[in-house]
């Protein structure tokens, strides 16, 4: 079977690797789309993540996928040969005091498909069969299509940004940074209740997109570096701020803007960033910090199937598999791509 | 000028009444659409609510209204003549320690439009012409009706309700009782995240129509009474169970389907409800009541103007308001009318 | 082995019973004190608790036990043979969706010593030697007695209550019942920063004691029916109730003195209780049921041993456990006993 | 009548000013005792706070204080002539939306003693004689000394921290820095429920008061820098982190001890602080921002009188207000002084 392995810096290959045994409560799933995410963009540009992150070993990329059972092992209930599942990357160990506590997302041993955090790593999802726990694999509709079941994975990451801000109904709202995470942000928001939603890039392909899926107004803080100024009256506007770019200058610019009390949500991962402390203290405004999801992979794949949040304009390209260094381009160009996906069927 | 008053139960009348002066910081209305509201069919039918309200004097009805501004007292800003508005029939005091504290739904000195929870009472806004605070007013749009945004006020109450239940994204919920309010809080449900709304009534007219504004299922109790059992198992399914009917039956009946730590938001008003304790202690349910509602008036009027809450289904018949004991027992009859409104103008 | 049965009501026997294998990561207690809990009561008076539980076999009572380690299984570390442990009663399974929740208390298959929920029932540890868990035992250190490590188990229960009513500092808290539950509830919610506590019963022999332990005020409510009246004022003054003595007329007569948006934590189990629907919606007051503890046995042990708690006022008399009946019926007897302890060693 | 007046940096002068007309619903209260507190020493250091709060007129200084009342003005009830009083220096508008909204701590016409925040400046209550509004002034009994009083400010202050927090009870406890807010934030996280606080400096003089007060462990992380990495296993040890010496270096570097959704309390004013932004993200920490206290005053003045927490070991030294600058320069010196307190009467 093939897959998109990742060897080193620049170095993105289809190799064949060896098919999988399959266990007791395990699926074999025949993968037919993955989405490339920023991770493994990471990979392949720079062959980690930041200073910690080394890829030690050629590795598998991917963990946004979707695709069709093909085999079942012994013991799985619930699913059927040819069944359309989206499948989490998400492994937690299930025993350790945060698997007890109901946090997984902390777990001291997770098991996440295609991440470098442990040695040896753990292997990814961009393959033609996967195996995988029966317990991972979560059932669509044929309504919609492989595609979008494997946004069930990013829009999980957004749910759970999104929940980590408390309740939304009502919320004025401001999303920095409109990549794929960000346009995410602004569905999840919206499906949960803001009121308003403010949306800010330094770049205005994406905001075109993000302008057409329910943002009442965004904002290019590259050509208007001081649109957001109208905002800051009265010791701020926003409730709730969604951080999605990574930037450390689209957080700080922010802190005028968002009210007293409110709350800023840390999606995007980045270096570091350089806070005025007396501004946080005197606004009380709060800081958090938001990593993966659990049991928001589910919810994901629920809003989708029922229509509840339509992840389709996100999709900009669909490449095969064999084409990866070019989807992987093309992921890599903001002013042209969104979310590319791969196909694999 | 003409309004519709209750003198007492069964006595509604067209009376002519006399102008209100028109202070600063005050607006004239002219009221195009009220709304019955079940508290205004108390009175008529009852004369009062209860054994604690009762009608001591003739008192105009009405606390769901929408109007143009036809006059401005001085100081007023941000209304021009013209201008739809919805009206908020909700007047805290402002100073006590409830409104000081935020709690002005508790304010110990509320004056709140038809009621007769206080003597003198205050009057209420079925009225050609109505002089409130500007601050009362929220300007919508040409794009809605009159009598859409008439609904914001019992919008508002179900927006409040959801908000008593926390955040609701990706909730399992359970509505009982489909009339008004409990349309109204299947609407604010899904706005505000819920992944799934089941609804009951015991009567298949609201059902018919609580399909079709995006509950998940409706369950008829009357005809099947055993219907809901299926969501007892594991100890329970749902997160958050809203209930719109005020029956002991409803709230007791659905304790063994919301889940352990579940959360029951008691919207509807009623009388006594005998409540098993043990179910109540060993699930650790909560059951909240919830009360009108303060900001969330802004809100409903925002939901509705933006489109993202669509009530006009709901809106079942607008009859002049000269033929308000019509209107008033077309409310009353929940086989034929969900909302039944006034036209003024 | 010797162990304290209930076979049927008013028939509890001191049986002789087998020990128990020792498996890995386990260890055998020697047992050095056992409360007598309001369920043991039940069991003995009623043969039941309510008409849910009922005894089907004999049944080894106890679970608020302490003793000393007095043999390791394989695999045991961070106990020592001799070491003086607070026993919990709890085990969950760990495997269910409300564990991996975090919610071990709704556990789907929840074993809890000296319970007749479940057939076969699950035996108690009024014994001379328990074989446990090693994870179930918390060393305590040799300031403290076993009679007090003892107090864990009620303790838990109450920080669980007292956690369930949200942050308690500067609260002001009312306490209907003074039995071991409510006495325990106020030194917990005092130590949770209660700013005033109010306790209530109907009898004056606890509240004697009550009035020792850190009380601010006790009430008995039989001999002066009005003298919670002077608190109803401005809707209310309690932030917080807490609910113990299990009694409607406690539950409801309190209503009016708790501040709108008020929490009453239900943590005595009852039969049932006819609530005034309206004052809940009107107060939007929130009753939540509390059960039992998890985490909170841990810092039961260490609140107690750090002498954060001081338990011991509470311990009114110990028995040797050859004297059960005796020491059951003072107990029983409010008007003579707070709680009873077994002494096995 | 005097008053401790600053001019500029380095100059603080006795000086004589001009009494206050005592209006309705005003008392003038003899001062008694005022401490000195961190801001007071950065106005009489820096000529100001920060870059932003520069003082452009001479300001009378405090807001730390407690006296007895010598005159009432009219309509004054619940005070008497010589009660004595706490007196909160903070005066919200009670009108603008934060305040309407309960969080007048942002209130945008504050006014609070002794800051040069707005112009012309609040001036401060280091005087002999004040005339204030009788709601800001918290009746105290003869148990407590006017010294003791005078610190329910700062101790609100750390009671607001603290509550910032959320529930305390049963959650271990980082406090950096040992100053006087930090070591009121150990007492009030005690009073609040905290099992287990340690508690770090870069001097030992305050941590060998802190260790008296409560605190389990003390770090002088300036001699032992390693000694709180044995709490960074599993991803962390400490629930909440209370940071009380606005120092980056503490703030950073506690990142690695608290636990994934640990919450972090920013106290401490300070400049910047350059933050790790994937530690925040992968952990989920959770960064507050706290400022002053609003209802938290009426709570320190209840828990200082109740002797629910004992504030004295925490005055240092008081000196005679004419002693103003030796008591400035005693204050500003950590290794020989906790709180210094100026004597008025």
């Amino acid at each position: 079977m093939r897959a998109v392995v990742v060897h080193a810096a620049h170095d993105l290959r289809i190799d064949e690797i060896a098919g999988q045994e399959l266990a007791e409560a395990q699926v074999r799933v025949r993968i037919e789309a993955g989405g490339i995410c920023g991770s493994d963009l990471h990979y392949y540009h720079e062959g980690g993540i930041g200073t910690q992150i080394v890829l030690k070993e050629p590795m598998v990329l991917g963990h946004e996928i979707a695709g069709r059972v093909e085999a079942l092992g012994s013991g799985v209930a619930g699913l059927s040969i040819g069944q359309r599942v989206a499948v989490s990357p998400s492994k937690p160990c299930r025993e350790c005091r945060y698997c007890q506590a109901g946090q997984q997302i902390h777990c001291l041993d997770m098991r996440f498909y295609g991440s470098a955090m442990r040695y040896p790593h753990v292997q990814g999802a961009f393959r033609e069969g996967l195996v995988c726990d029966a317990a991972q694999c979560y059932p669509v509709s044929e309504r919609i299509s492989a595609g979008e079941a494997a946004m069930a994975e990013p829009l999980a990451v957004c749910l759970h940004a999104v929940r980590r801000a408390g309740a939304m109904l009502g919320r004025r709202v401001l999303v920095t940074g409109c990549g794929p995470i960000g346009a995410l942000c602004v569905l999840a928001a919206r499906r949960a209740g803001a009121a308003e939603i403010v949306a800010t890039d330094i770049n205005d392909t994406p905001g075109a997109l993000i302008s057409r899926i329910g943002t009442d107004r965004f904002v290019n803080t590259a050509s208007e570096p001081s649109a957001l100024e109208a905002y800051a009256h009265d010791k701020g506007t926003f409730d709730v701020m969604l951080e999605a770019s990574g930037s450390e200058k689209a957080l700080v610019g922010a802190l005028a803007v968002v009210k007293p009390g409110g709350i800023i949500v840390q999606v995007g991962l980045g270096g570091t960033a350089t806070l005025p402390i007396n501004t946080l203290v005197a606004k009380e405004l709060e800081l958090r910090g938001t990593f993966r999801f659990h049991e928001e992979f589910a919810l994901a794949v629920t809003l989708i199937d029922k229509g509840l949040i339509d992840v389709k304009p996100l999709i900009t390209a669909t490449l095969p598999f064999t084409d990866a260094r070019a989807a992987f381009d093309l992921a890599s160009d903001r002013s042209r791509a969104m979310k590319v996906q791969l196909a694999f069927a």
